[in-house]
């Protein structure tokens, strides 16, 4: 299906190195990134991707908390035309709780970012990330903004993926070059605040297939659906989350409906997985697979509550295989099972059977990072997976150390 | 209504200091507890509270959780018959996920307990905490049982609430003596696993006022709804949650049922807030107010959406006041308000107004250990509180250092 090895748990895809990295490795974008001074180290903080077509269609996911920032606001409205031209991306202040002022600077962004495009605001979508309740300093981000227009290039996807990170340690890119000529690449921060609904971040696609706005949309919801929407890593949502998908078109390839959607899934899983493997302060990565479950969504709620289990979270960090307080877990939930039934196996250790203790637990291993906990209902036949990670001293001292 | 002082936040309830502490400050009741070898610091860990009447009659409230700890199962039966002649408790191990075996230490814990006090084991309600999945030593918990009946006293309230800590760093006791002429006394356990349905925790409240126990249950469920389940610190449910209250009417006052169930408040109210001040690893105790709610119940899924927020509590224990994760918190919820009109104060600075910044954070003073937040929904009149903890480095050692 495509010309890159099928994604694994324990193997992100790998992405190109050189030109065409990110959100630059389909034909028809531009991008850049700049420091504005939005952020006290100097850093990058500005970026800008620009679709320079043929076609202009794009689809676009937000976070489904209530307390939305001006940016989420701005682009849930300018995406409903099926239309972007642009990206324009801040680090350095997430213009969230900033009231009707906040929302004037989103607009004021996107309308200086028009005028550099020679093109209509409306077609200019907004997303911003940092600390929650104070307004961006619009005197940087506009200049910001100019100097990331004059430095667009077919080559800039590394520097825009470099603006967009917070407190992430490195840098998310993915690429997919399918067989049948089209590529679907993207990048994505987040590091904290990572929960469903989204994960709490920032995430461009971009494609040169040719696929109109209205098979966009559901390709991208149901790749957000099985990936960022499954990584949870803190229980926390964000007020700013946003995933943007947009194609030019430039192939000239018209792909086949699943060979897109899974090139679109392929490119989503990669980068959910590169934010739980950078998660604020983890030392752990859990995958947390419930198996047997009545339907999926009984599935997934166990997964949840075991993810935003504090206790079991404290345990993976002490490399204490703790199936005790992932029963506790369960047992909050309303799914399907019998208690006495339940079987968890901790990095393929089957510590907990029938509702009780099975196979020794000091045979488990937990001094990898990856750790894999398989949870049977015995209920039914479906699977769900959550990616979550430990609650470590770390997470509490980046966390309580600085505001966020 | 009481001859004590009305509970307040910050002020919990003085309790008797010599006789008649805790499960024996009420007429009709002796107590005891001793070290039977199940903790492996020689510390005592079987407790026993005996009702000698002339009532018996009692009542219980019990986790939540579908994954119930033996003894949960089997007081979950006895109680139903709304009499008790005695409860048998250990710390040193939960007897949770031990499966059918686990179920008959248990019986034979009551059996045990029965045939030393000449009763029924249909009668004896049992009570464990400390580590799931792990079956208890018989042999060393019958004979420590033997030893708590032969010291059995009316001064006993003390060392059984001794005998029942984990981690507690102190024993929590609560006394109110009634004007009329009757007493309610109480002792709890609980530092980790505190959340709600309940707080993870064992808790006996004895009285010798007269009621009959079909006016007890209302009483102590009113009592606990308000009390153990507004607390929730790390929002973990427990395998093992207990609270029962047990009459032995000796105080021949039949009391009017208002000021029954305020003492039976007043006593669940102040061992709650013992267990908020005790919990694991915290260095602060956050009381959260959301006032102006359409209803009870959105004020408390606001509340308790706040006081599971990671990220906030972080904040708190690192002393900022971090508004704009209590506006994450509540954006996550269905409750009724709208995004622009929230206001929040953090220890009585309105630091969000409008949904936006409002005074100067600055003037926040987050260095004592009692935090206030208060949350204005502006949506209707109702108001609830829930008590929860920072976040905190101490927490993440205490719960990843060793099992429990």
């Amino acid at each position: 299906m495509t010309d890159q090895a099928p994604s694994r748990p324990d193997q992100p895809l790998p992405h190109a190195s050189a030109a065409g990295v990110g959100v630059t490795a389909a034909r028809g974008f531009r991008a850049s990134g700049v420091a504005a001074g939005l952020k006290t180290t100097g850093a990058p903080d500005v970026a800008l991707v620009v679709n320079d077509g043929p076609s202009h269609a794009a689809a676009a996911v937000f976070t489904s908390n209530r307390v939305k920032a001006a940016p989420v606001l701005w682009s849930q409205e300018v995406v409903k035309s099926g239309l972007l031209h642009a990206v324009v991306l801040n680090s350095g202040g997430a213009n969230a709780c900033t009231g009707p002022l906040g929302f004037q600077d989103t607009h004021a962004t996107a309308d200086h970012t028009a005028d550099l495009l020679d093109t209509s605001a409306a077609e200019i979508a907004v997303c911003s990330t940092g600390l929650i309740g104070e307004r961006l300093p619009m005197d940087k981000l506009l200049p910001g903004i100019s100097a990331a227009a004059a430095a667009l290039g077919p080559e800039g996807g590394a520097a825009a993926a470099e603006a967009i990170r917070t407190t992430d340690t490195v840098a998310k890119v993915a690429v997919v070059n399918h067989a049948s000529g089209f590529a679907v690449g993207g990048m994505a921060k987040g590091a904290g605040m990572l929960a469903p609904g989204l994960a709490t971040m920032l995430c461009v696609i971009t494609t040169d297939a040719d696929v109109p706005a209205d098979l966009l949309d559901p390709a991208l919801r149901t790749a957000v659906a099985r990936t960022f929407d499954r990584i949870d890593s803190d229980g926390c949502m964000s007020t700013n989350d946003t995933v943007i998908l947009m194609t030019s078109g430039a192939s000239g390839v018209v792909p086949d409906v699943a060979g897109f959607e899974a090139a679109v899934f392929e490119v989503c899983d990669s980068l959910a997985r590169q934010l739980i493997a950078d998660a604020e302060g983890a030392s752990k990565e859990i995958r947390i697979e419930v198996a047997n479950a009545a339907d999926e969504a009984d599935a997934l709620e166990v997964a949840r509550s075991i993810a935003r289990n504090n206790l079991f979270k404290c345990a993976v960090y002490g490399e204490d295989p703790n199936w005790g307080r992932v029963l506790s877990a369960v047992g909050t939930t309303a799914a399907r099972f019998e208690p006495d039934e339940l079987a968890v196996a901790i990095n393929g250790v089957w510590v907990c059977r029938d509702g009780a203790a099975g196979e020794d637990r000091r045979l488990c291993d937990l001094t990898a990072r990856q750790v894999h906990v398989v949870v049977d209902l015995k209920a039914g036949e479906h699977t769900a997976t959550v990616w979550t990670n430990d609650l470590s001293k770390e997470y509490v001292h980046e966390n309580s150390a600085y505001s966020s």
